[in-house]
């Protein structure tokens, strides 16, 4: 295959050390023998409109100072690309003599890697495509976690023990939502800084499972009335056993006003609005009586929390980010994967999987990460996300 | 007047430091002669219900371990005693020979202190009050600033630096609601993680000035209209120029159903719901067609988030608690405040003022702080408050 150019896109929500995979490709790419190396502007829209920036110019401080950067240095994107964008990126890449393509980002990026890939084979045009893994949400198939992961993780672990203090402080209810609507790995991560059991979050409730508001509600009264208080973690996510969102089906059952905004996919809007918390603290106002309750949406900070980084988490996503170039040498197209392995400490190797395996798939916690007869999550789950997040040091806690 | 014993309490919402405020006290208390060392869980009502615990018996490492500790580790209430609550405080201070007052919280509890001491005094009983501030409201006459404020701001200057980088990823105008149901310095705070021009937040909106919407969705259209995005801090406690709250007034005139809840003091529920930021992105979405709205309301983090604390608040906070004790050796009552000192680097010493100083006052931001022509701050608040935040690094960032 020609040498040609290569070109790197990210995609998605942004997270705290999606810079750190940009960088990490750049410091292996200048060493290739390619023609350019170019960053493509806010993604597909960059490629398509032909808006890129050349990457090899960058001096060592530059690259130190990306790696640093919160959020995506070269733009983000939300774009599921159609038939004819493929075709015109193909063409793109064909009159640029582009023949590699990197994409960080998450189940979507890996799709439209594979589309690219198979794209440029229909009409007999060699290149090279790979998904490098991000995503707070941890949802992708085959890899042991995703970079991104572990930073959110740890700024929602050091949340919920400030708020637990909180809410020890002066009592009530307290009920957070937290960002993942088809997986509950950040919401589960709330946990991660308990020291008792009398610490809060007392309760979990993931999209793993069918949210039932009866149930919910007898849950949050039993915890009331046994420690006077009540911290809940809640992913945006939640759900009846159709798959509708509860914020959907609550708002067109009564007729509420909280009923919360459709984006331009006809989705409805999770993030980015504290619908769901406001809805589910009135529910549980009317419910128990005289009870403080109140409700915060974490939001945006979750994946943009600079002061607060898994050290952990910035290493690896720097070394998907340079396996990606290792990996293009030897295959045609694949995602990078980390794989954990078993030994006294942690670590995590890299490797490449086929695209279609994670393209478009989404990894649910498993089982054995969550109790069965309790909205909580297992001891499995904590050695498994612990070491994510660099460690979350037990909450000093005298409450006298 | 006799010896007798000390009594301390904590009272409203936490901050990262109260409890150093709360160690400093005792470690300076437990040198002096006082017969016990009363802690009164969950403040006033601690006291009413006689619910104490002892102070002086605390070790060393219980003490670190307590100045660790988020939130009140005393316990924290909201209550304004009433006549008979007074009555009834003073009674079983003068049965339990407790001579001594010290009151950790805002305005209110600067009241509380001096109702206290009036109120023994009318029936002959000796005893010293003082009051010691905190509130991440910064919001309390006569002290330079309140211990609180300084680590709260750090968190909001964080916070809005990563989400401005994400802003400025995808796009689009982001609202972000702050505590501040009455002055705007935390909403302020927003703006000292800043490097350029171009950094969001770009437009501010404190109680300070009247809220007018048509003006609010000029400024954001002419940002967004010149930068392609636009980042706004805005106050939960904007209002129109009979000082009603914007959510409350734009609620009852147009039946929108975010209206919020009213608290138990029938004042509309500010925190702990996300009603202001989403009642807002619908506002700005129907009038800039195709933009990208979303809200956050950082609610209880801004209190309560230990992993990044400014270290200028926490060495003040025990500080002040410390002397309130020296304080109560000269004079009868009083609060405690810090006095920045006119120094090339930033000091401020501690001293002491009379309590109807401080009681029930708010502490506005200044006019000099305040843009008159736009909804800014000035350097010279950057310059009063960067100090305080233990200093912010400014956002390493490279947009390539």
């Amino acid at each position: 295959m020609p040498v040609g150019k290569a070109v790197i896109g990210q995609s998605g929500g942004p997270t705290a050390v999606i810079n750190k995979s940009l960088v990490g490709f750049i410091k292996e790419a200048i060493n290739q023998e390619y023609d350019e190396i170019l960053g493509a502007r806010h993604g597909l829209e960059g490629i398509l409109k032909e808006d890129f920036v050349d990457l090899s110019k960058l001096s060592e401080s530059q690259l130190y100072g990306i790696s640093k950067t919160p959020a995506a240095a070269l733009g983000s994107v939300r774009k599921k690309p159609t038939e004819n964008d493929i075709e015109k990126l193909v063409s793109i890449f064909e009159k640029q003599n582009i023949r590699y393509f990197f994409y960080i980002g998450g189940n979507d990026s890996a799709e439209t890697a594979n589309l690219v890939y198979e794209g440029a084979k229909k009409i007999g045009y060699e290149i090279k495509a790979f998904h490098v893994p991000k995503t707070i949400d941890n949802d992708l198939l085959e890899t042991d976690h995703c970079p991104g992961y572990g930073s959110a993780a740890r700024f929602v672990a050091h949340a919920f023990q400030g708020d637990d203090a909180d809410n020890r402080s002066l009592r009530g209810i307290k009920i957070n939502v937290l960002m993942g609507r088809h997986a509950g790995w950040l919401t589960a991560a709330s946990t991660l800084g308990k020291s008792t059991e009398e610490d809060g979050p007392h309760l979990v409730y993931v999209p793993e499972k069918i949210f039932n508001l009866d149930e919910f509600l007898k849950d949050v009264k039993e915890v009331y009335d046994s420690l006077g208080r009540c911290v809940v973690a809640v992913s945006e996510g939640i759900h009846n056993k159709d798959g509708e969102y509860f914020l959907q089906t609550y708002a067109s059952e009564t007729g509420s006003g909280l009923a919360g905004k459709k984006d331009s996919h006809g989705n409805i809007q999770l993030s980015g609005s504290g619908a769901l918390g406001d809805t589910l603290t009135n529910i549980v106002s009317e419910h128990i009586e005289g009870a403080r309750v109140r409700a915060d949406t974490f939001g945006y900070l979750q994946r943009s929390f600079l002061a607060d980084v898994s050290e952990v988490d910035a290493e690896e996503a720097e070394r998907v980010g340079q396996y990606a170039v290792v990996a293009s040498k030897e295959k045609e197209s694949g995602s990078i994967i980390l794989r954990r392995q078993f030994s006294e400490t942690y670590y995590c190797d890299v490797d490449v999987v086929e695209l279609h395996k994670v393209a478009k798939h989404t990894k649910n916690m498993p089982e054995e990460y969550l109790e069965k007869n309790k909205p909580y999550v297992t001891n499995d789950f904590f050695e498994y996300a612990m070491p994510l997040t660099g460690g979350i040091e037990p909450k000093t806690q005298i409450f006298v």
